[in-house]
């Protein structure tokens, strides 16, 4: 098995090799390339990877398995019959819903027909695509208004552009079974036309560095690389030539259109990558744009390697992938960063092909087979086959997850997203830029998981996508006035009013600053960064450590958070916690009646359900969530208060969710050091009733030292022993001595933090 | 390997022959039973059952399996030393963990010495026992003074029985091993003692039919049992003899001391059991209760053979197992009817030693060997033995759960529970009697399932078991504010009170009665029964039927409830259903400021927050739970309104969840006959970000018949065919013909309902 195996890729190493000579080590008249790029199909599937798949087939488990699945699927919608609906509804409507499924079945069925050397898919193709164009050409814009850029199909240009994505590939599956006559008739009247349509008829969505444009590039481009028309290529790479777009225009969700005048697939590499493939909307976004990207470089990589697009901007599209797999908790599913939908995974399709991908065009990391084993398919081209491959030949390894920093930015500088990871405790902390149309007033929030499982909560956005009922699927008002309104996350509020005023120009030119990311040692992971801009004339400095420590069950959170200020104000610091309130150590009223908190920027949105005075150094809130216990232990005074909130107030169609908070909260205060520590400990079985571990380990929080330097923090056990962790607010680096006498003694060290 | 196994079983089979032989149709003088008996163990593990164990040791996977982990948690508790503190704290606390945790280690190092023949094991449980008697005989009352029994190692003599159950069973284990001296240090100074304080001491927990007494005269027996000490025996069967209590004295949670003058274990089987094996205050306190009875039963059945224990009440101890499995979800978790705490399932160490006892002493049903490879573990005895040596020989078969009614009272003449499956969909309807102290005030109340997950959920109670932070682990005020209300429940609310005005002593003269139960035709699975005495005056007849319908993707639910009164009322109809709100087809104004629904009876712990008013013949509610879609259609008129309302008012330590419910409210009506259809449809998946079959499938639901003798329904759904329900009011026995005219046309069937 092995030994056939070493010859397989031994083999495709040669042929491999044999090709990427012809190509790149010789000079081709172009008339030749063009007779290369004939043989279809070339764009994903490729006349080679085809032979190599037909030659395994019954051999590769994960493949014959996702093969048949398809072929079932495939089969059971022949027998159904073709349906091309006049286009008439908003997303989750009957119309967009089948239109969306043909795109699926098409491409679906071009495999079939390559890979089965099967003609009925072929014809099935073939008449679906014949009935797509008798349609188009009869379409005005869809009916429904809501779009800045309505498509023809859809009532968007970004699920027509998803539409051709995918359809390009079933076409380049049948192309050589269609006539002259027939190609020539599909691509007058539908695919010309229609790549027209998302790009110069609609410049305001196909023009501009955004998702929704990645998607259109790769439509128009992929649709020109199987046409072979280099206009169409040439625009899809670079844009539309000599075109300029309003540069203060906006879109739907309150984005630019074109600030810059960057456009084109290219352009959109550049823009929202950082260096170490972080993507600026976050990963719910990137999951979306990953799709378009990596299947048309794919495309590109296939039919025009000359242009080498795994290695544009130093490779940036594979540590895209690793990035994005790295955005997500211990289930696989991505941190809602930004406008992101709970829930959506690594298990989505398009990290199927982002896994595969990475696979075959990287460096044959086996940590990712055994992800695409999770995943449980493989794409059914020349990448699949290689990660079936290797499952089949039992190479995968697990994929750990690290902790790891992120930067922000086109060239890395603008901030970043760290995440610290200590046994079953991850920590999200966001210091990033805005985050483009997407983005939201969070500055150095945090969200903290357990096992996947959310401690605190970052609220991700309002909106059931692609459920009709709920606003056709779209975004709800409420993502504005709640979602994105900075008292929905877990960061400072000053005087009630958001970041940046929840002005996407004024957040759009700032972003946080890393103070320092430290992660050699395995039982202490620290982020620390500032934040600047968000209220003018103050300053917060968030330093947040995973701590694991012996004396304690679980590592803890320590979560500092620094504020400054030339003015006084009021500063609202809350804690989104999930599940049932245990036990104060302070007391509170419970109102009778619910009001909302406030009458604006998301204040309006919660109800105040109690209220109290802190009355102690330490406050301790503890409270219970799928049978675990976590309390929260954090330094107050008289000055402070408690509110315990709950999301649902103004909400007349009842699109939030009833999720509690509690609210630290100082009145009048120009500095504030906000000093918690967070701690999940033991565990409670509804089965056997017995509760474990369920009290706080924390006997006492302190403050011994805070100054414009350095804070330091005494955090002292039930059984007395005492630990002492001190950050550095400047000067941070790993190589920096420091020195610093608390309480008449004396601690020296180099780098960023102490701790002992 | 099956020969094997034969052989075994046909040895067995003539050792338990000759052993009943000798016990039943001999007539042996007393001294000579009292020898026999003296051949330690006897009682649980027996000296045959050790022979046959160790014979098997290593052969058994999964006895041997839980043998190991036993052994290393024993150990490891040897490793850790004995402590017995001296008795303070509540449950949760300190020493009740500990003394809790004791008796297990007890039981199971007794368990080891028997079966591994290791003295170590003995040693430890003599050392710990002789330190229990050094402190018991310096022990005054327990010092926590809030049970209406107080134990002196626990707070609840309840606890200190438990831990008589189980230390008898290891006294049992080690008697040969002491001295004749340490057994009666330990009898004289400890057990009988402590015998005594539980029983004579402690007659309102000892001498009544309740669950703790169950407990108590377990204990008792069980040592009793081992001390040879027939005084005791018959103390635990037939309560202290002699003794009468207060009639009218009530309990801690406000249930009758000792109404009737019934007591001990032979009463306590024969009162709360149904001849269906139903336990009079549902499955949660079944379980709990099973385990005395079962153990004990076993201990009978071992040294008392010519009892036939098991045979009792018509063999009613190995019914009720089989019924309690039966009161499971498809995840085997406890409907929580009354005072159940979610979560309790057949997981449950009682469980354990139910389905094993189940298995051994009853008919080898091969359903119950799959819920004990579930489990993952046996007893270990010989209980435990033929288990797993029948799960060893590959005999287990899925134990399928049906539709089923189970009768309620003694004599089963008390109402019951009906529990209709149809495929996915589960629906609990109690029509049952009040369920002793732990009963709710919930005539014709219901909870509906989807595999598992609560679809309309019962509150079940407000308390913590266990959770030291909340009320001591205790019962909270609101489980009688709240939990026990009907307005808690899924049933009609008159004038906003509950039923029977939540008198205990009055809703415990009356229960409700079945009209029918019919689940023959797998399609229609129909229960309807009336409840004449919560209201006076007000009659309520209430029929569901989960039907699986060709024109329906899965099984619908019809609930009619039709109530009848000589005085016009308010009627209150809730759905508590889990979830978002995603749709209705009337117009709902939600509340600016949040108040509680009422000031009493449950109601106070209600917020409003929105209503609406009913503006068709058919109103809609749609919700999205769990990634899938709901929708209930109901038949309104222009005098009805909707309540949308949360629990969580009135509640000053945040003890309750906030559920949220839609409540139907009709006011000024004599007679209302509630009609609704609940589907559960289609899907949502938050990683295709795709849902399926979104929309409710009813297109009309109609009322074409309400008499006193019949309610007939007309469903029609969107495709257009129409199905009709015809349920007898009266009258309604599975030969009764029936004949109707509807609209002019004749319908004639037999039997209880009709539906085409």
């Amino acid at each position: 098995m092995k030994n056939q195996f070493s010859f397989i890729l031994i083999l495709v190493f040669v042929l491999f090799t044999i090709y990427s000579c012809k190509n790149e080590s010789t000079s081709i008249p172009d008339s030749e390339i063009i007779n290369t790029s004939q043989e279809h199909p070339k764009l994903i599937l490729t006349a080679q990877g085809v032979k190599d798949i037909r030659a395994q087939l019954g051999k590769i488990p994960i493949f014959d398995n996702t093969l048949a699945k398809v072929k079932e699927e495939i089969d059971a919608e022949i027998e159904a019959g073709i349906e091309v609906p006049i286009p008439k509804d908003y997303s989750g409507g009957y119309t967009h819903v089948r239109h969306k499924r043909n795109w699926v079945v098409l491409q679906q069925a071009g495999l079939l027909y390559q890979i089965l050397d099967d003609e009925k898919y072929a014809k099935y193709v073939k008449n679906m695509l014949m009935q797509y164009e008798a349609l188009y050409k009869t379409l005005p814009l869809h009916p429904k208004t809501r779009s800045y850029a309505r498509g023809k199909l859809f009532w968007q240009c970004l699920n027509d552009s998803n539409w051709l994505v995918y359809v390009s590939q079933a076409y380049d599956c049948i192309y050589n079974y269609l006539s002259k006559e027939e190609r020539n008739k599909l691509e007058t009247n539908l695919f010309r036309p229609f790549a027209d349509h998302i790009s110069i008829d609609s410049p305001q969505f196909y023009q501009r560095v955004h998702n929704h444009s990645t998607w259109g590039n790769a439509a128009v481009g992929m649709i020109g690389l199987v046409m072979d028309d280099q206009e169409l290529i040439d625009r899809a790479l670079y844009g539309i030539k000599d075109l300029k777009l309003d540069a203060k225009a906006k879109d739907d969700d309150g984005g630019f259109l074109n600030k810059d005048g960057k456009a084109g697939f290219l352009a959109n590499i550049e823009e929202p990558f950082s260096p170490d493939g972080y993507y600026n909307e976050g990963p719910y976004y990137q999951r979306y744009a990953m799709y378009p990207f990596l299947i048309f470089a794919e495309g590109l990589h296939n039919v025009k390697p000359e242009l080498k697009i795994f290695e544009y901007k130093e490779g940036v599209l594979l540590k895209s992938i690793n990035a994005l797999l790295n955005l997500s908790d211990a289930d696989g599913d991505f941190f809602p960063l930004n406008d992101g939908q709970k829930g959506m995974s690594y298990y989505n399709s398009a990290l199927v092909t982002a896994v595969d991908i990475s696979y075959h065009y990287g460096n044959q990391d086996p940590g990712l087979l055994s992800i695409a084993k999770e995943q449980n398919q493989v794409l059914l081209d020349d990448s699949g086959l290689a990660v079936a491959l290797g499952i089949k030949n039992g190479k995968e390894e697990p994929f750990n997850k690290k902790s790891i920093n992120l930067s922000d930015g086109p060239k890395g500088t603008q901030g970043g997203i760290a995440i610290l990871r200590n046994q079953d405790i991850e920590l999200v902390f966001k210091y990033a830029a805005q985050g483009s149309s997407h983005g939201h007033y969070d500055k150095l929030s945090y969200s903290l998981y357990e096992r996947g499982e959310e401690v605190i909560q970052d609220y991700g956005l309002a909106r059931f996508v692609n459920i009709e009922q709920k606003g056709g699927g779209n975004y709800l008002k409420e993502n504005k006035t709640w979602a994105k309104q900075t008292i929905a996350h877990n960061t400072v509020t000053q005087n009630e009013t958001s970041h940046f005023n929840a002005k996407y120009e004024v957040g759009s030119q700032h972003h946080s600053v890393l103070n320092y990311f430290s992660s050699e040692n395995k039982n202490v992971q620290v982020a620390s960064a500032k934040e600047s801009n968000a209220y003018p004339g103050t300053e917060m400095l968030r330093t947040m450590a995973v701590i694991n420590d012996e004396d304690f069950e679980k590592p803890y959170l320590i979560d500092i958070m620094k504020v400054t200020s030339d003015s006084p104000n009021q500063y609202d610091y809350p804690f989104y916690y999930f599940g049932q309130v245990l036990q104060t150590n302070f007391e509170y009223q419970t109102k009778e009646t619910l009001k909302a908190l406030g009458s604006k920027n998301g204040y309006q949105h919660l109800y105040l359900e109690a209220s109290a005075k802190a009355n102690s150094d330490n406050s301790k809130f503890s409270w219970f969530n799928n049978n675990k216990f976590y309390t929260l232990t954090t330094i107050t005074n008289s000055n402070d208060e408690f509110l315990f909130a709950r999301i649902g107030a103004n909400d007349p169609e009842f699109n939030l969710r009833r999720d509690p908070a509690l609210i630290l909260r100082t009145k009048n205060s120009k500095d504030k050091t906000f000093v918690s520590v967070i701690e999940s400990h033991g565990s409670y079985s509804p089965v056997s009733e017995s509760a474990i571990n369920s009290n706080s380990s924390i006997k006492d929080l302190e403050v011994v030292l805070d100054t414009e330097a350095y804070t330091a923090v005494h955090i002292t056990n039930i059984n007395g022993s005492t630990k002492l962790f001190i950050t550095a607010n400047k000067n941070a680096s790993t190589e920096t001595s420091h020195s610093v006498k608390i309480n008449d003694k004396n601690y020296e060290w180099s780098g960023s933090y102490y701790f002992n």
